[in-house]
């Protein structure tokens, strides 16, 4: 089969297609024929050589997919060849064929095509994950997530709002902004020439964010426990903004704030399985009413998935990059 | 009555016995005739006014007391006048009388006398809070407590213990970490001569600790997230070694750690009133079992409550200090 590999680790054109051997279904594994990829920031991490898989995980780009069974592993009772499915993978998805574990393929939501719905399992995964279970967010809260316009970023926009919570949200241009208002954020900061602290404070009556979705890391640190609300969490999931920062824990203490930083590839298949059976739940009947969509940019064929990276790595994108077979 | 005041922010010295009025009990509250009172080390920040008494709380220091019902408000159902208790103040503990909301109130555990029983509701509802509630201490993690000889280190000791899980602490000397030992901690570390980071992850084959209450800030902030197990939770209720400390988020991601920095005093009532009964609940019945004590290193008489300042602050005690009227 063909897959994108990094023979040699680098710039968006270390990516190369190859020929590869074709994985095997192991025991509670389905095989997938895939028809789209999702690309992900952790994607061009792995390309730098900065984010290798995890042990076990195939050795390809790649965390999530859509696509139809092709095979079905020992024990697999719930799925059947043929059947339409998107998947969480642990690495693999920038390729023609999968194994996943069955436990982290999710049906292909009604009103999504299947191409669009390799879009959803990371940021749905992600979001649900975050700003819901660990976050713990709630209709009276306000959500601050940073790239408000990214995949991540539209998902959560979505997902809050259909909750009932205020969204606001941090971008770089006047474009992207008016996209996570369409979407239903209500504070809208350009970082270019705004303070997001002073934004959400005077917005929120000086309580801040209950809630913050940060993927800058150090650069934001000190600014988000500033927009912090009392008993906020501010949860970090990307480190665009380097790693290493201060950190005020006065300031943190007087809030009663709580910092988490947590990525879902490390996490045990168990913990996946669990988050993948609760976005099934609560977020697919969501996106099934048409209340969520996929955001998506733009769709590349797989032999062209250096472009898809220099786009996401140039950030000029609103929503999801898909890679198609 | 009496009560100890502080005329003018300062040292030990600053802490004066003056005559004041005595409160009144409100709707909800009862007035309790002061048998004994709890120092804290946030009794100290306060003397040196880096601490004020949130809003609605009484002036003086004293965050803890036990005691004798003197008066019962309106609508208090479930207290009667000359029950003993102790109870968790917001303010207040020295001095002859106290009101505090009911919901505030342990009745005195049997088998612990009713002076000693001061010595427990701080202790005991930080670390349940801490530690269990938000730590999620499980039997089989490991909990590293800076402090380990403290009021709340001995209790963390203890508790955690009781519950089976694996207990780390640091103290200064080999006299605290003989204490530590008795009490059930396994992992000594003499901070003064070790590194905790290295001792701990020895213990636990390289994973270290699931949980760390951690008293110090910004000083141990860097190791305490090295000494982290994935998953693991870092909860900082002091900052006795600053407040401003580099974080390493990307450490911190790898883990998928959690920094948490709270208090107790700044908390609703509604959530003091829950903490509370979830101690009566899950704390009251280890220590009438006898297998958690309170660790009470000496009593002072209120007029001598300067002395028991100085201790505290030479960091010289084992356990708890206790005021007497």
């Amino acid at each position: 089969m063909r897959a994108v590999t990094v023979p040699n680790p680098g710039g968006p054109e270390a990516l190369e297609l190859s020929d590869v051997p074709e994985p095997t279904p192991g025991p509670g594994e389905v095989l997938i024929d895939v028809v789209a990829a999702g690309v992900n920031r952790a994607d061009v991490l792995q390309r730098m050589g900065h984010y290798p898989p995890p042990p076990g995980a195939p050795a390809y780009l790649g965390l999530e997919c859509s696509g139809r069974i092709a095979a079905v592993g020992e024990g697999v009772q719930t799925w059947h060849v043929g059947d339409q499915v998107c998947a969480l993978l642990p690495g693999g998805g920038y390729a023609e064929k999968v194994a996943v574990a069955a436990s982290a393929l999710l049906p292909v939501p009604a009103g999504v095509s299947l191409v669009n719905a390799a879009a959803l399992p990371e940021v749905a995964c992600t979001v649900w994950s975050n700003v819901f279970l660990a976050g713990a967010l709630q209709p009276e809260h306000t959500l601050l997530v940073h790239g408000g316009s990214s995949g991540i970023g539209t998902m959560a926009i979505q997902l809050a709002k259909a909750m009932g919570a205020r969204v606001a949200v941090t971008a770089g241009s006047a474009h992207k902004l008016a996209v996570c208002r369409e979407l239903g954020a209500e504070i809208l900061v350009n970082y270019r020439d705004e303070d997001f602290v002073e934004r959400v404070l005077d917005a929120t009556d000086g309580r801040g964010a209950d809630v913050i979705l940060d993927n800058m890391g150090a650069k934001y640190l000190g600014r988000n426990v500033a927009a912090l609300a009392p008993d906020g969490r501010l949860i970090v999931i990307g480190l665009q903004g380097g790693t290493r920062g201060e950190l005020d824990l006065g300031a943190l203490l007087r809030k009663r704030g709580t910092i988490y930083a947590t990525s879902l590839r490390s996490r045990t298949e168990a913990e996946k399985a669990a988050l993948v059976a609760g976005v099934g739940s609560y977020v697919w009947p969501l996106i099934e009413a048409g209340r969520v969509q996929p955001v998506i940019h733009a769709r590349y064929p797989l032999e062209e998935a250096a472009e898809a990276h220099r786009v996401m790595e140039a950030s000029t994108h609103v929503g999801k990059l898909l890679l198609t077979m």
